[in-house]
């Protein structure tokens, strides 16, 4: 199959730090390279890939000291992909919306994969404007604000089998990843760890938008001599900081589209407590790959008692259920349902004649 | 002829208070109804036309407390004008350069009047990836960064004939209109007042950007008793207020596309002062509708002996080159050159049975 995979500019794919997106497409990418499909990427050009690069900017537009105007950049892309589409069988979109008006008038099948929290007063009217415009959601909880919206299929992330390694015997701490904001609730992970009495490591950026938080919230407590702050840890580091842990420690007050880090987690043999908040019931397996907690008390009693959770039992659902093998498989479903019922679209493309 | 007028959604057509790009797209679009065209005005719902008003939201972005995402309302407007695309002789947008890749695949000819200053970095290699895309500048300056890109024209802007009333005999004042902003200079219009020894009225707006630089730069000057801080006035207001003055000073010190108070001016009868920067020296005609000057000596002299100036040649040559009507019948060349040359364009849209 001749798939195009269109990317966000801000990171490069895989990103250089953080950027889960980016990250996903990445995923993604090289998964259906490897299953035997002719991919396209179009992404920065500092992105590293097995299929075949349309390098729209020559450097992620976050990173570039330049400061280019993202718009500008976005709109040239869709303009490399729309002149190319008569070649591909599908276009996976993963920039939001600006390219719906165009999908309309495309030659080949369209569909966007929304990566973001769809609670946005502007959203739902967007959505029902393009209304024919096939969706992929990556959680069900992600689809609450839009439920009626035009949802194809959902596909939970992915990661590559052998991007973490199975540790089966934990050193004696929790650890908490992720950045340093409000939703993210590192203060309730703190209290957990102290309440059991069990050192707590922290790898964590902090936003500018989110200094004051910091300061004011999180930084008195991490005064306690059970916690470490680790700061910001690379993708190397994260293999064993996450697969040494007794636990990952999810204790999050936001509907999280979908929470990477638990699958991360997973792949490593590292049971999850988590808030039963956004996608974390769907990730989870309650009892099997963790414990989906409501307050502090049950979150303080499972971190407790996580020894009970079988390690390898996380690792297995992880090779399940959340590879990037399987991801692609899901995504080529969609793509192959897509060009099945393209001929039933409501809206055909105006001929050519038509013109003047 | 049957055309579309795309505006931005940012203030209502015209706008409520300050919005030089949609006041200017009322003046063109009201011109063009009144010479019998048939037009179709993409605006904010609070917009007020005698063309057919599409409205893509209520009510002007700016102004509504809800803030509505603009991306998300552009974005949707773009797919409202060009799903009637076919029923246009030519769409003329005034919205940046979203539109660009699907005017591609347009089957009704397009144009974009860029409104703003084009000396930013992406702008460039923007225009050289969509070369074909016909552009007009709203002045000859204002091309100057992007010399070769597709200008099929310049067209200035242009003021409804009775907007503004002739002013015989001024008063015994200068007057300075527009933001408080660095590259105004009201500092200099002051200076050019106080050594005159004559009064200086300011009708000026400080946005929130500007509010350090008028707290330390500006408010200390404006104690001189020459001097009266009107604040912002309303399109009533400014006939008197730019019709009794002896001179408009107008000492900017940045490249400014097109400064419509000039045009403003003349029409009111009253000469202006202006510093040779960006559009002045094509709109103005030296020693006829005031004087153009390099420094503040020059200035001061030329304020000093302003009423050597002919106030009813001023308002010839508005008459003569800047009202609407004349605006639009420019435009409508522009329109009838795009239709003639249409067959001759590189790309054509891909026929609808290419896909899949």
């Amino acid at each position: 199959m001749k798939i195009a995979q269109v990317a966000p500019l801000f990171e490069s794919v895989p990103p250089k730090g953080y950027g889960g997106t980016e990250r996903v497409v990445s995923y993604l990418t090289e998964a259906l390279v490897a299953q035997g499909h002719q991919v396209t990427l179009f992404a920065s050009g500092d992105s590293l890939t097995a299929a075949e690069l349309v390098p729209v900017v020559d450097r992620a537009i976050r990173l570039d000291p330049r400061r280019p105007e993202w718009l500008v950049w976005h709109t040239v892309m869709l303009d490399e992909v729309f002149s190319r589409a008569a070649t591909f069988d599908a276009i996976h979109f993963h920039v939001d919306f600006l390219h719906y008006p165009l999908a309309r008038v495309c030659p080949a099948p369209c569909v966007t994969t929304l990566h973001g929290r769809l609670d946005l007063q502007d959203l739902p009217p967007l959505h029902r404007h393009f209304s024919e415009h096939p969706l992929v959601s990556i959680s069900d909880s992600q689809r609450k604000p839009m439920p009626s919206a035009n949802w194809c299929a959902t596909v939970h992330h992915g990661l590559p089998r052998d991007l973490y390694r199975f540790h089966a015997q934990p050193d004696d701490y929790f650890a908490f990843i992720g950045r340093v904001s409000p939703e993210k609730r590192l203060d309730r992970a703190i209290e957990i760890a102290v309440r059991c009495n069990t050192r707590l490591r922290i790898a964590a950026k902090v936003d500018t938008a989110d200094q004051l938080y910091f300061e004011h919230h999180i930084r008195p407590l991490l005064a306690h001599p059970l916690v470490e702050f680790v700061g910001e840890i690379g993708e190397c580091e994260k293999n064993d900081f996450i697969g040494r842990a007794r636990a990952l420690l999810f204790p999050i007050d936001w509907p999280e589209p979908f929470g990477l880090v638990m699958i991360e987690a997973f792949a490593c043999g590292t049971p999850v407590v988590a808030y039963r908040c956004g996608s974390v019931p769907e990730v989870m397996r309650d009892g099997i790959t963790g414990v989906i907690v409501e307050h502090q008390d049950e979150a303080v009693a499972a971190a407790r008692s996580i020894g009970r959770i079988d390690r390898r039992r996380c690792r297995e659902e992880f090779e399940r259920r959340f590879t990037s093998a399987t991801m692609a498989a899901r995504y080529v479903e969609v793509y192959q349902t897509l060009i099945g019922t393209r001929s039933n679209l409501p809206w055909q493309p105006m001929p050519a004649e038509m013109a003047q």
